[in-house]
C-alpha cells in the first residue's frame, strides 16, 4: 500500500515540484494538498501543468486529518513553517523545505532571521537534510530540515575538500548565480520579467545572505574550527538552475580526486572529468548535481564549479530523497528523471 | 526481455529527446546510437545532460548490426533519412522523425521539397504517424512517418472540427508560434541567441512553409474535399513549445463539444474548460497537448488554441508513443512525465 | 529657451521612457517629475539606468507649480489619469498616455472600462494621438490622448487599406504578440519572470481586450461603416516589442502599394519591400514601425505584419512626437535614435 | 565639414554598433562600409534595424579609396585585422576593435594567440585604447587598439585600487558574467539560442582566456611589479552586458573612495553610493560603466562589481570615444544616449 503523503504550501513552486516528482513515485500517494490562500481550488487551477494528474483539491492545513498521513512535506514560507509545524501531531514525520529548522543554534537563527524561533523544541530534533552527508540521521529522523538551495550547491563543492584538509579555510570565495524560481512565486518588483530578464546583478553581497548561516554552521562542523566563506549570489535571467563558482587555495588534482572519491557511490552527485565544466542547462528539471574542477595557471589555486536545479536537487528533489530514506524506500525512487535539454 | 532499440541521428535534439524518454521506459533498451559525424564519441560528450545514463557510444549507421534490433528510430535530417532508410533491412520496424515519408503522393513530395523522392517504395508502406488518428494503422506498420511538429499542433485543433463539419473549410487561419529547438541543432545565423532572443518575427508566410503539405493532405482527406488553410509560423524566443492560434468560422460551443468528445479517451490530448486558454509553459517537457476554445464577440467565429512541446508531443514523444503501439506495449509507457514548470 | 516639461507618473515604464527620450531633446527641459508613491526619492533610486541625468527629484502631483510648465505628460494608470487631469489648470497642454481619453463616446468608455468617465468635459476636447493620421488636430490640441500600443500597431497595418477600400471589412483578423513591458511595472503573478519566460499564451481572446474599443472606433470612422475586427493578443517572453500579424482579404500587391504610398513621407513608419517581413528586434528601443506585406498562396488573401516597440512608438515615443507638434518643434526631434540590436 | 569615416567589418555586431552610434554624431559622416563576404549588399539587408539610415552599400576593403577617409574603424576578426591594417595607407588614422594590437610585446602576442604577429611594425605605434587611462596618448595616436570587453570591465574595477596600493596584488579574483554578443555573429554551436538560453556555465576557466594577457600587461604596468589575477568568465543568457564581480583584499571604504576619486571627472564611469550594486540592465545600449563597492563581513575583504555593455563601452562606444579624441571632437559626442531599460 502506498505511503499517504500530505503537502502543505502546495501553491508555491516547491510544492508544485513535489507534486511533479511524486506523480511518478510508485510507492507514494498524495492524500492531501494544503494552501490556505487558495483552499477550495483545484491544483489544475493553480498550476495548469499538473492538470493531467488526479489530485485532491486544495484545502487549509486545519482541514487535514493527519491521522492517515504517513509523511508530510511542509513547503510553507519561512517563519510560517515553524508556526504550523509546532501545531502538527508530535509523531508526524515531516520534511520541511523552509529555512526554519536548518540552524541548530537558536541564537544563530535569531541573529540571521531577526526573530526568536517559535518552535525551539522542534528545532532540537531536526536533522539537517543534505542527504549525502546526513543519510543515517535522516533515515531515523522525525523532522528533516531541507537545506537552502544555494547552501546545498556550495556544500557539494566544498565539504569533501574541507573534510580532507585540502583547502585554505580562510580563503574560500563562492560566487553563485541563481535562477529566479528560488525566490518563489512572490509578488516582488525585482522578480518581474521586465526587471529581471536580459541581464544580471549581484545581491546580498558582503556577507549578508542568510544561506551564509548554513555555510558557517556546516563548514565549521566539518572543519572542526570556525570557517567563514565569502559568498556573493547573482540573479540569473533563467527560471531554474544554480551555478556556484568556488575559488579555493589548494591543489586542483587532489581536489578533483577527493570529490570523485567522496561521490563515487552517489546516484545524484557526479564529478566531471578533470578540466570539464558543468552547466545549469544540463541538470535542469533533474535531481543531479554536476561538479567540475579546474586548476588555475597559478599553482595551488583551484576553481570548483557546481551546478544543480534549485527546485529539484536544491529543494523538492532533495526533500523527496530524504522522504524515501525516512519511509525505507529506495533513495532514488521518483528521482531518476533525466534533465530536460534544451 | 526488453525491446532492443536503435536511434539513428542521436546527436540532434530529437535524438537526445528520444534517449531522455526511453531512459524511463521499462521495456526498452537502447542498443545502438548512431551519429556519423560524431561516431566514436560518448553520448555524454555530445549531450552532457545524459551523462548519468549507461549508453552505448556513438557509431556510424553502417556499424550497427540491425539483426538484433527490434525497432529503429530514425532522427536524421530530411533527405538524408530516405537515403538511409532505403538501405536498412526490409523487415526492420522503423519510426522516422524526418519529413521524408509524410506525404503519400510522391508528386506532392517533389513539389514541396524540390527533389524526387529517393525511396518511393518505402513511401508506399509508410503510415502517417499522428497517433490519435492512425492508431490501428500504426500498430501494424513497418514504417511510421512522424508528423511535422507544427502540422501536428494544427491538426489537434482542427481535425475533429473538420470531421464533424463544424467549420467553414475555406476560411481557416493558423497563426503559429514555435520555439527554436524545432529548427534543430543547425548552425544558422537566425538561430543564434543574439539574433533570436528578445523578440519575434513571422517566417515562411503566405503559404510557403512545408508543413502546409501535411495540412493539405490531411485536411483534404478528413473533409473529403480540397482544403487549403492559411498558415503563418513565427519564431518564439523560447527553446520548446508550439502555440497554434486557429481562427475558424463556426460555433464555439459546438467546436468545444466536438473536441472534448474526440479526445475524451485520449491520454495526452486534453481539452480545457470552455473559455480557458493553454500555455506552452504548461506542457513543456511533456507529451501533453492542451486545447482551448473561445467564442468571438461576433457570433459564428471561434478561436481554438493548441499548445504542445515540439520536441516531445510534436516529435520524439509522438515517435515513442507510436513505437509503443508497434511493439504492443501500453501506448503511454515512458510518456507520463509531468511538464516542467516553471 | 527650452520648453519646461512635467511628467506625472514618472515611476512607471512609460514615464522612464519619456525621460530617456527627452534627455536627448535640445528644446525640452524636464522641470518636474511626479510619482505620488515615491515622492521624495531621486529618479536614480527608482530607475538606476537614468542616474547619469541631472533630473529633479520625484514629488507629488500636488507639489508641482504648473504655472511654469509648458507641457505636461501624464503617464498615470488608467482611471487615475482622468481624476488627476480634471484638476489640472484648464489651459495646461497635456499629452496623456493612459486609456482615459481615447474613446470619443463616453458610453463606449463606460461599456469597455466598466465605470462612468470622471472627466467627460476633458474628453470632449481630447484628440486621438495617432500622429500620422491626426497631425493637424494634434498640433492644435490642448489634450492629446495617446493610443493603446496594440491599437496603434494594428492601425498602422490597416488604416490605409481600409481607407482605400482594399480589404473585406467583415473579415479582418489581428493576431498580435506583445512584450511584457506593455503591462507596466505592476505586481501581478502573470508578469513574474518565472511565469512568463520560456513560453507564450493567448489572453483576452474572443473580443474582450479593451484595445478593441479603439479599433472599432477608428476603423468604423475610416470606413464610414461599422467595422469589427477579430483580435487575439499573446504575451511574448520579451520585454519590448509588438508584432501584429494581420489577415485580410484583398490583393497583396495593391495592399503593399497603398501602404507604401500612405507612409511615403513619414519619418517613422517604413514599408519593407514586398514579401519582406519585419521583426520586433529591429525596432527595439526606437520610434520606428516596420510594415511587411505578403500574398497568400490563395489569391485575394494577404498578410500584413507590423512591428514596433510598445514603449516607444507604441507609447512614449508617440507621446513625444505629439508634444513636438504641439510645441511647434520638428516632429522628429529626440526620436531618431536607431534601434538597439542585438 | 564632417569627418569622413570608414568602417571595415561592417557586417558584424561591433560594426553595426558603430553605425548606430555614429548615426547620431553631428561631426561624422559614414563614407564607406566594407564587409568582404557581403559586398554588394545594402546595410539594410544585413542589419534591418539600420534601414532608416542613408548609408553607403557594403564594398570590399579593396574598393575603398582611403584618400578621402579621415578615420577608419577596423571591426574585423582577430588575425584578419593585422593582415588588413598593414596594407592600409601609413598615415591613415585607425581605431582597431580586434585583439591584434592590444599586447605591446610581440612575444606575449605569439604566446597567447598562437601565431607570430603579422604586423609588428604597426604594433609598435599602437596605443592601448582604454580611454580614461590613455587619453593623451590616444589623442595623438595614429593607431589605437580597442581593449577586450572583459578586460575593460575588470580594469575599471581595479586600476585605481592597484595604482593606490589598496589591494593585495597576489589575491585578486575576477568572476565575470558576459552576454553573448561579445562572441560575435559567428556560427558556433554554443552560441545557438537552444544551447545558451535558460542557464549559465563557466568557460576558459583556470587562466586560459586571452583577455588575461591584457590584465597581466596592464596591471603589471600599473603596479610596477608582476600581477597575475584569477579570472573566470561565464556565459549569460542575455545579448548584451558584462558584470565583473571582483574579490580583493583591502579596505572597502578606502576602495570606494579611491574609485570615486579616480572617476570623479569622468563622463562615462560612475561609482554608485557605497554598498549599492550595479546591474547590466541599467547600462544596456549605453556607453556607461557602473561600479559598486561592498565590504565583506570579514574585515579587509572587499567586493567591487563593474557593469557595462560589451558592445558599447566594451567595444564600439569606446572606439568612438577614442575617435573623438583623435579627431579633436568633444569626447562624449554621439555617446550620451541613455541606457534602454527595460
Amino acid at each position: 500500500m502506498p505511503h499517504k503523503i500530505a503537502i502543505l504550501g502546495a501553491s508555491g513552486y516547491t510544492g508544485a515540484e513535489l507534486v511533479r516528482l511524486i506523480a511518478t513515485h510508485p510507492a507514494m500517494e498524495i492524500a492531501a494538498l494544503a494552501a490556505n490562500s487558495k483552499a477550495g481550488q483545484s491544483m489544475a487551477q493553480v498550476f495548469p501543468h499538473l492538470r493531467h494528474l488526479d489530485l485532491p483539491d486544495l484545502v487549509t492545513v486545519g482541514d487535514i486529518d493527519f491521522a492517515g498521513i504517513d509523511l508530510c512535506f511542509c513547503a510553507l514560507p519561512h517563519a510560517t513553517s515553524q508556526a504550523v509545524i509546532r501545531e502538527l501531531p508530535g509523531d508526524l514525520r515531516i520534511v520541511d523545505l523552509s529555512a526554519d529548522f536548518r540552524l541548530r543554534d537558536p541564537e544563530d537563527y535569531a541573529r540571521w532571521y531577526g526573530n526568536a524561533h517559535a518552535a525551539p523544541e522542534c528545532q532540537a530534533e531536526a536533522v539537517y537534510g543534505l542527504t549525502e552527508f546526513y543519510r543515517e540521521e535522516i533515515r531515523a529522523a522525525r523532522l528533516v530540515a531541507g537545506t537552502g538551495c544555494n547552501a546545498a550547491t556550495g556544500q557539494y563543492a566544498l565539504r569533501p575538500l574541507i573534510a580532507a584538509g585540502l583547502v585554505d579555510l580562510d580563503d574560500i570565495v563562492i560566487d553563485l548565480k541563481t535562477g529566479v524560481s528560488g525566490a518563489g512565486r512572490a509578488l516582488k518588483e525585482n522578480l518581474l520579467h521586465a526587471e529581471l530578464s536580459e541581464g544580471t546583478h549581484a545581491y546580498s553581497a558582503g556577507g549578508t545572505h542568510r544561506h551564509l548561516a548554513e555555510f558557517d554552521q556546516e563548514f565549521t562542523r566539518v572543519a572542526g574550527r570556525k570557517v567563514e566563506v565569502q559568498f556573493t549570489p547573482h540573479l540569473l535571467p533563467a527560471n531554474r538552475g544554480i551555478l556556484a563558482t568556488v575559488y579555493v587555495k589548494g591543489e586542483a588534482e587532489a581536489a578533483h580526486a577527493a570529490l570523485a572519491a567522496a561521490y563515487a557511490e552517489e546516484a545524484f552527485v557526479h564529478v566531471l572529468p578533470f578540466g570539464a565544466l558543468p552547466s545549469t542547462r544540463h541538470v535542469r528539471g533533474s535531481n543531479f548535481c554536476h561538479l567540475g574542477v579546474v586548476g588555475d595557471r597559478r599553482p595551488g589555486r583551484t576553481v570548483v564549479v557546481a551546478a544543480l536545479d534549485n527546485l529539484t536537487k536544491g529543494s523538492s528533489g532533495q526533500a523527496l530523497q530524504n522522504a524515501n530514506l525516512m519511509l525505507d524506500e529506495d533513495e532514488t525512487t521518483g528521482l531518476t528523471l533525466a534533465p530536460v535539454f534544451p
